[in-house]
């Protein structure tokens, strides 16, 4: 599968974006990139570091003359802009996005876009750079040995899916299609729940009065198992509201776990103890082989 | 303060009680290490590795010849260990530990240990080194800016409490005491209380049908959250049943900012959502600086 786009336009142009363009550029799988986004100091530094080749202030008019337009901007403002994609939208551009959730980009898809245009638009989420923000800290190989999820909608022309794949393939990247609900389900247990709760337990410690002495105690362990609580904390905000029904929904199902661990320390019961983090070990060992963390 | 060992007895030659061995020869603190472990492989490894100079099988008879003797063996293993320390127990012997709880092993040393050892024996926790084991593992620089918590009793005397403190400060080691009790409680929130929801997460997700799937998509962020989870279960069971008190306790309270955290987020309550995400991040970064990650 070979795709090559004419003229991309990247509505806010950062980590992820802003990496899109150059492993594109990079592989040779793009003609010309056009930079659309709010903070005009951010777009010259995209223009100087030749992330894109093009500054334009409408979205309309970028997209107009766009192939495929690719969505980087928070949750928030998807409705926004995806707005001002139908006042430039033509036959055939192609519409993708980068949104941790789905059922909500492809709800405001179906809402705000025009009917002929859901066959030529493919939801997609790169899984990758959460650590770091900004045009400056964008890579051409950003996305290599990384999962990237497409969600095609039922409107969704194959062709245009396995053109958005080609993209991401070509980046490096390893492509996956399911369905949105399927992909806000799993990315809920295993990516938004482990948020919830590296943030709740910071908290739990944070409210205590000698907080400082204890974190002084925090050794690799905690660090670890903390590092995502140095999220941000808006766009984890947005995750959290937009996939809520799912979030709350493992939360119970981890709850649930957490408390029959409880009741076995609470009784002593070191067999039972044992048996439960053992499972757990094996499972961490089994389901997330070492040799994978090269990727990571 | 300058403290130097003629003779060291360790019991259990592995990561912690290896690299207290050859951190204290590295410093000239020790003439001579003696070794005491029930695998006799491993013995002859420290021997060949010159973490030990002599080896024995009998730990009364190495204890009468040591100046200090340091139980680095699982927390099962300590009530008969301490028996047999007894065995050899002479006037002036050092004893400390290097467990991860202390209250099990205080209330241990004062129900077997002669009631004269108490004033030298000194119980203390190096934080280190959870992910490796054994004897091949042991550095001479393993302590350096780590945490070395001690927990006298009031029966120990001032004088052995500055000995132990001088010879892990010489291995490098920022040295801090406290009781017994507050270490437990301290720990259950810092370390144990985070392995605790770990094993839970992993185990919560593997008992999924569709478990491999899951993992597949599993980022950066789950495989930090979740690499306590590849701890040792049996240590962590003795860990969890000895404290278990505190951890129980330390569960509960995180429990109930979770649920917090829950209905914000069932409500859709974007703001109460942000603010209290806010307010880990802001901690975290506060109290875990950056800068102190060298020493993880």
């Amino acid at each position: 599968m070979s795709m090559r786009v004419g003229t991309l336009a990247i509505i806010g142009v950062g980590l992820i974006g802003g990496s899109f363009a150059l492993s594109l550029k990079r592989h040779g799988l793009v003609d010309k990139v056009t930079g659309i986004g709010r903070g005009e100091a951010n777009i010259r530094r995209a223009l100087d570091l030749g992330v894109i080749d093009h500054a334009e202030k409408s979205i309309a008019r970028a997209v107009a003359a766009a192939d495929l337009v690719l969505l980087a901007v928070p949750v928030m403002q998807i409705e926004t802009v995806l707005q001002e994609v139908s006042s430039g939208y033509h036959e055939g551009l192609l519409v993708s996005d980068v949104g941790s959730t789905k059922q909500d980009f492809v709800a405001c898809a179906k809402r705000v876009l025009p009917a002929a245009a859901l066959a030529t638009t493919v939801p997609g989420h790169p899984i990758a750079g959460a650590e770091l923000t900004g045009v400056d800290a964008a890579t051409d190989h950003l996305f290599e040995g990384r999962n990237v999820v497409l969600t095609p909608m039922p409107e969704s022309d194959p062709r245009a899916v396995d053109n958005i794949a080609a993209l991401w393939g070509g980046c490096g990247a390893r492509v996956s299609r399911m369905p949105a609900d399927r992909h806000d389900e799993i990315f809920a247990s295993i990516s938004h729940l482990p948020h919830v709760l590296a943030f709740a337990l910071v908290n739990a410690m944070a409210q205590r009065d000698d907080a400082a002495e204890r974190f002084r105690f925090a050794g690799a362990g905690f660090r670890d198992f903390t590092r995502i609580a140095a999220s941000s904390a808006e766009m984890w905000r947005d995750i959290c509201v937009a996939n809520r029904d799912n979030v709350v929904k493992q939360i119970d199902l981890f709850a649930h776990e957490l408390w029959t661990m409880r009741e076995a320390i609470r009784r002593g019961d070191a067999a039972q103890v044992e048996k439960s983090f053992a499972t757990a070990r094996a499972a961490r060992q089994r389901l997330l082989p070492a040799h994978r963390s090269k990727s990571d």
